[in-house]
């Protein structure tokens, strides 16, 4: 019969020491000092709440459903993270606010997906025949901090429809429906047609949407056009417009607003003398100038 | 053209402020609690390390990736709690250790499901002819603190076999195989044939593995029998045996090992006077009293 010494943990503590001390041997210094905090932060709220083995259970019952509602279209991991404000602490802390006038950005959301189709300038941002909605005709240039006009940027474009939907919550609707990829003139001008944006929920019928339920948060953000902006050189921007009349500006369930990204969607009547080929009946004009910061 | 007045955060700080601020409704005092100490050490995480939006990318990944290679036999989540150290700090927190004589208690892990066979005193855990490995004769008492035997208590048994794996992660293996559930007697005794247990890695192949690789800590565990008992009007036992030849006991990849359980597998020559029936070949026994806790 062997004597077994116990050099092992019991208490809460040891257990904390011996999962952050698992991770001594790391050779990457960078992955070393994220486990390490990520053990200690995890260890802390755990111990704080005094999570009960119920709860523990619920988390990872919730973990689950979350991973299994996600496919290639759906990214309830990244709702998490934004109802959380999460993502936008990382946006944060990667884009200080600064001086040099770049624009500001903020969260990618769910909803984007790679390869979206390659427009014209001035082209519908739509696919979609009957698809409603006001047309917001977008327009403006994109310059280096300087005004410099930086000539073949990239805007991928992407926003919901007169329905509040995203074309990925669609399985009948066209894939290309609401998303495009412009690029800048020599002079840095670009301008597409898309239709004015609506408040909608963020996707509720998931774990996410029980979060909210369970804590009453409203599910709702306010209307809004995502774009990534790049070019060589510079900085990628990941921003939005939002419209400056929309509800939900000072509670948007993801955190997302920035006042300095807010824009007016001016009112134009049917026929205006600048009313842009293609668009019938009453639209509205949004000027976006944007600004990268250089790489 | 309407004036946006900025009543939204675009510092750091502001952002955690409005993600706590965001749950001041919530009705449940409890859930309140737990949400917003979650935002918190989130946040204090992320600022801590400065994660990057790259990491963060990475973070989504790796959760998205998890979520899929979970399914009803396999619980990548539950993993990432056990090699975090979250999975027995939250055991340590329900069950501090107590100077009752309660048997202690440690991780269920990622391989117990539900409705194992029920089996008679003393019969094999096996359902797989030839299945190999040295028989081990698993035998005690279920008792209240004070000593008094349980009648009718219930064991859950579960453990990997001679190949290093539990019956879940083989889809050709008799799905009750080295699973069972057996009731005590009258005076609370219990008895079954196991195998001896193997040390084992834990599932390696999926981003847990790929964690453990980059941090260069060992996936091992050391060797050791699940079991759940129950009984009416005392707590729920969820704990391990660990044999105290193992290699890994002082490093298991979990953290589970409490020197309260490890056990001696006692080596007994092949026809000793002791041998229970159905036995051929060298066996070991394992005397092993368990005491339960009341409700």
């Amino acid at each position: 019969m062997s004597t077994t010494t116990t050099r092992v943990p019991t208490a809460a503590g040891a257990i904390t020491a011996a999962a952050l001390a698992s991770f001594d041997s790391t050779p990457d210094p960078r992955l070393r000092e994220i486990m390490r905090s990520l053990v200690q932060h995890l260890h802390a709220f755990i111990t704080d709440v005094q999570l009960t083995e119920e709860e523990w259970s619920t988390a990872i019952a919730v973990l689950t459903a979350t991973g299994h509602i996600t496919d290639d279209k759906r990214q309830e991991f990244i709702l998490w993270s934004d109802v959380l404000g999460a993502s936008m602490l990382v946006d944060a802390l990667a884009h200080p606010a600064d001086s040099t006038g770049a624009t500001e950005s903020t969260v990618l959301g769910p909803f984007w997906f790679p390869d979206a189709p390659r427009r014209e300038f001035g082209e519908s941002l739509s696919s979609e025949e009957g698809a409603g909605g006001v047309p917001a005709y977008v327009y403006g240039r994109v310059t280096d901090t300087s005004g410099r006009p930086i000539a073949g940027a990239e805007l991928d474009v992407w926003q919901n429809g007169a329905d509040g939907l995203y074309t990925v919550q669609r399985p009948e609707a066209p894939e290309d429906h609401l998303r495009g990829r412009y690029l800048t003139r020599e002079d840095g001008s670009y301008a597409f047609i898309g239709v004015r944006p609506l408040p909608y929920t963020v996707p509720n019928d998931g774990p996410v949407g029980n979060m909210l339920r369970a804590t009453e948060r409203h599910p709702w953000r306010p209307a809004h056009i995502h774009m990534i902006v790049s070019a060589d050189g510079y900085q990628k921007l990941v921003t939005h417009i939002f419209d400056a009349q929309s509800d939900y500006l000072d509670s948007d369930a993801v955190f997302a607003v920035k006042g300095s990204l807010v824009r007016d969607f001016e009112a134009r009547d049917a026929g205006a003398p600048s009313t842009p080929q293609g668009v019938s009946g009453a639209w509205c004009a949004v000027r976006n100038d944007l600004v990268l910061a250089p790489a």
